[in-house]
Parts: structure tokens; C-alpha cells; sequence
């Protein structure tokens, strides 16, 4: 499990997940021309408290100095550093529908070091397809296109394809997936899996919602 | 905060989160004919301990019986009254461009009981176009089109927009937001925000990944 390793090597998943967001602020921060800033600053940015904004930041080693905060393009290379994004990192897209399609011509990716690689489908009416500047190609193609070990698989397949579609990934090397499609994987120990469940968001935003305007079901709950 | 909002109510937020994965599980045994069930079998589908599982649909109030279990379609529609399944909720989606119209074309809403009720964005060359059955209204029309009490938002928009369409969501009486944009949000607390940044999830596998081909960042890590 992804997560044990992670706390085993020192980082808490909680603070990793609050990496990015870090990330983001020191960027806009950045753009600005702000040389330092806060533990105070950063967690308005963020939505978190202060506090926590500095055990994050200790996690990696890093501390502010009092009365001068933390410099902005420092923090930002450490986390950087952190997050593998002194690296580039290629993608590689299973399903071209249309969110595999939405993704693929996603422009927020480059900045972050992220590449579109290669895209899959297992369509031959859409295999040669090019979307944008690459070709379609099918997914027993893949181990010829990539680097696996700096590339990232996406998953946007319908649900009942993905778990086939991960054992490939697998099997050409790859060990960090995003999955689209919905449902457990069942994969390897070492490969990472961060689901994407837009439904199952929905279904959360539901949950709170119905309780907000039926207050007597939160109520009846034991 | 409706993390905290939830723990009063008595159903942790971890619990709540993983209600729409034993929906989709029981659904696919009731597709198949599965009538009975039991913690085991839903926590190897789900991906969970047996322990946890039981202890998650205790907090709905539901009992497995010891050597049958749980009744397939009673706890399914026990999860689904709880998630609010048993009401149909619309969907607005703010934000037209290739993501906003892939979510608008995603036929795996319906089945769950969310339907696409309004399509918006703030381009005029844009406004009036029809994505499959509904017509692209600015977000100032929103109010005319939708019962806001059962709308949940969705923000597709680049991440500079969000924030005022966020707003916009808001002052038409939206209080559930599936926020695809990035960046943090700042509304009133009863405001329901879930994001999904893609961007972020990538840097957070590109984290691990990086720890697992360079084993030496993870020991020099504090």
C-alpha cells in the first residue's frame, strides 16, 4: 500500500496530498514578484491552519525563519524537488472518449512537467487518430512509445475496461495510475492508484446535501 | 465546515466517502443475481478490511445476520436513501469547454439519479449552442433554469474564473460544488466544495513515483 510506504519513508499521505496546493500558492506568489511569506499567508491561500502549514514543511526539513517567513522560490524548489517535478513525466491516456480526449488536450499539464506521451485505445476505427499532435496508437503499442518508468498511466476507459487496461500498464512497466473509470483495481502491491470517481463525488455532495434540506434523516441516524 | 458538520450528525467523513463504492458493488451483485452478502465479500470488492466494513454500515444503523449477512438490495437502497439516491439532483455545469463537455456528455450520471439540468458559460459565441439535449445559458440565466435546492454545481472553468463563478453558483442558492478548476475556494461554511484537481493528483503520484526510482530522496528526508 502506497500509503504505508509513505509513512514509512517519513512523509506523512496527508501532507503529500497537500503538496500541490503549496505548490500552486508559491507559484502565484511568484508571478507576483513576493520574495517571502508565511506559514500564516500560506494556510489562508490554502485553507488550512497555520499550524499545519508548518509540521507540513518540517516534514520535508524546511523551516520558516522568524520574523522573515519562508523564501518563496526556495520553498517552491524544495517542494518541487519533493513532488518529482524536477523531472519531466510522461503521460500516457487509456480510452479516447471524451474525457480521455478533454485530458489530452489539457493545457495546465505542461507547466507542472507533465507530457502527454502517448494516448491508447483499443478501437481500430480510432487507432491513427491524431489528437492534437499524437497519434492514436493501441495499448499493446505502448511499450514501444514510453519510458515506463517516468510515465504516469490515465485510465478514462468505461468502468468495465479498466482493470484490463491497468494489468497493461502494468505489465509495460508502469506503476502510477490515475483511474477515471470507477471500481477497485485489483494490481500489484508497488503500483500507486489514485482514483477519480466523478459520480462518487457527486454521490458525497448528495449525501451532505440531502442532509442539509432533511434534517430529520441526519436525525434518525443512530 | 461540513467535515465537522458530518461527525455531529454521527457518520464519519471517511465513512461517507466510501458509501458510493458499496452502492456500486452491490449494484453490480444485483445485477447478477447475488441476493446475499457479507462484510468479507464487500470489503475484498471495495478494498477495505471486513472489520471496517461492518463498522461503516453500523453507523447507517445496518446489521449483517451472523451466517447470512447482508440482504443485497435492502442495503442498497439503504446506502442509496442515505447518499440521497432516492431524489433526483441536477446538475449544473459551468464552464464549456472540452471538459465541461465531456462531463455533460458522460451518460454514467443518469443511472445514479443526477441529470444535467443547465449547461453555462460566459462566452457569447458560446451561449445558445446545444451540447446533445441542453442549450448553453449564461450563468445570470442560471436562477430561471434550475431548482436550486437540489442542484449540485460543477466548476469546469479555467482556475482564475472560479472563484466568481463560484459566487455566482452561490448567490443562485447552490450549496453542493464539484470544483474541477484548481485552487482554493473561499465561500460561506455552508457551502459543500469537493475538488478534483487532476493536476495535483499527477504531482502526488509523481511523488511516489519519484521516492521509487530514487530510493536515496526518501533516506535523506528528516
Amino acid at each position: 500500500m502506497p500509503a504505508t510506504d509513505l509513512r514509512r519513508r517519513g512523509v506523512p499521505e496527508a501532507t503529500v496530498a497537500r503538496l500541490p496546493a503549496y505548490l500552486r500558492v508559491l507559484g502565484a506568489m511568484a508571478a507576483r514578484g513576493v520574495r517571502s511569506t508565511s506559514s500564516d499567508e500560506l494556510a489562508t491561500a490554502v485553507g488550512v491552519h497555520s499550524a499545519k502549514v508548518r509540521k507540513d514543511l518540517s516534514q520535508l526539513g524546511t523551516y520558516g525563519v522568524r520574523g522573515v517567513g519562508y523564501d518563496v522560490a526556495h520553498l517552491s524548489m524544495e517542494i518541487a524537488r519533493e513532488l518529482g517535478m524536477t523531472r519531466d513525466w510522461s503521460l500516457v491516456i487509456v480510452g479516447m472518449g471524451n474525457l480521455g480526449r478533454a485530458l489530452a488536450g489539457h493545457g495546465g499539464f505542461a507547466s507542472r512537467g507533465f507530457r502527454v506521451a502517448a494516448l491508447c485505445d483499443n478501437d481500430p476505427a480510432v487507432i491513427g487518430q491524431r489528437v492534437g499532435e499524437t497519434t492514436i496508437v493501441s495499448l499493446s503499442a505502448l511499450s514501444d512509445v514510453i519510458d515506463a518508468e517516468s510515465a504516469i498511466g490515465i485510465i478514462t476507459t468505461p468502468p468495465h475496461a479498466a482493470q484490463q487496461v491497468a494489468e497493461a500498464l502494468v505489465a509495460a512497466g508502469i506503476r502510477s495510475i490515475l483511474n477515471f473509470a470507477g471500481g477497485a483495481l485489483t494490481l500489484p502491491e508497488d503500483v500507486d492508484v489514485r482514483p477519480v470517481d466523478v459520480a462518487s463525488e457527486l454521490q458525497i455532495l448528495a449525501f451532505h446535501n440531502q442532509r442539509r434540506i432533511q434534517p430529520d434523516l441526519a436525525r434518525a441516524a443512530p
